[in-house]
């Protein structure tokens, strides 16, 4: 069981903790009542998304002795303009570099968290249709 | 479309951030490498939920009039233990503090974030079985 309370501070700004003790600011535009002091939760479902992939995917590929020296994630969410909104789509692009990567071993290292270690993922996975793309930048 | 980055910054800790421009510390506990510096992303799933919802939920109390002075959420999440994990259910207490709150109001704006409103209580809904509960704490 996974716990987090979330706080409203003033106007559109809450401050979430969880149980890891950390907290988080999330805030809305203007145009809906915030004033931009933190991230949105949509972002922050994106976030998570892209966090949660991305710890598996460093943890095996450095199993594997591969020498990243660099890795980020691009994540982005696709919206239905249909009531109830939900996300449709959602993509996410992994960057690596490093020395002698193997692609092999980066398209395993994903297949293993986008299909079963990744609960941000298998959570979305149900809802939106993932897809996902890599890069390898050999150093 | 929603976007947003995550970089590696060293052993867990990621740094994510989004088109609004703010900034989020991912990490894991030292068993998974971690140090513990940041919020984990199956937290964030969490916060992004509360937060999106609390959003609604105050934005249609303050329609209708409703003098509240304090607002806060309890989310908790259950993984099932079968591979792939994913998030089985989920539940959101609303606590509601203020003068004389209308308990109707926030019945009904609480039904309208969750089935139509909150982008990721509705994405989420898809995927896991999502209760919710309220407590209304009159000064």
């Amino acid at each position: 069981m996974l716990n987090s309370k979330v706080r409203l501070v003033e106007n559109m700004q809450f401050v979430a903790t969880a149980d890891s003790g950390h907290a988080v600011v999330m805030d809305g535009p203007p145009n809906v009542g915030g004033n931009n002091t933190g991230t949105k939760p949509s972002e922050l479902l994106l976030m998570a998304f892209g966090g949660c992939s991305g710890m598996d995917v460093i943890s095996i590929l450095r199993k594997k002795k591969q020498d990243v020296t660099g890795f980020e994630m691009n994540v982005s969410g696709d919206v239905a303009e249909v009531q109830p909104k939900s996300f449709q789509k959602m993509h996410i692009e992994y960057v690596i570099t490093g020395r002698n990567i193997s692609e092999e071993a980066v398209k395993r290292a994903i297949e293993l968290s986008l299909g079963k270690y990744c609960l941000v993922g298998t959570t979305l996975g149900k809802s939106a249709e993932i897809t996902h793309s890599y890069r390898i930048v050999q150093e």
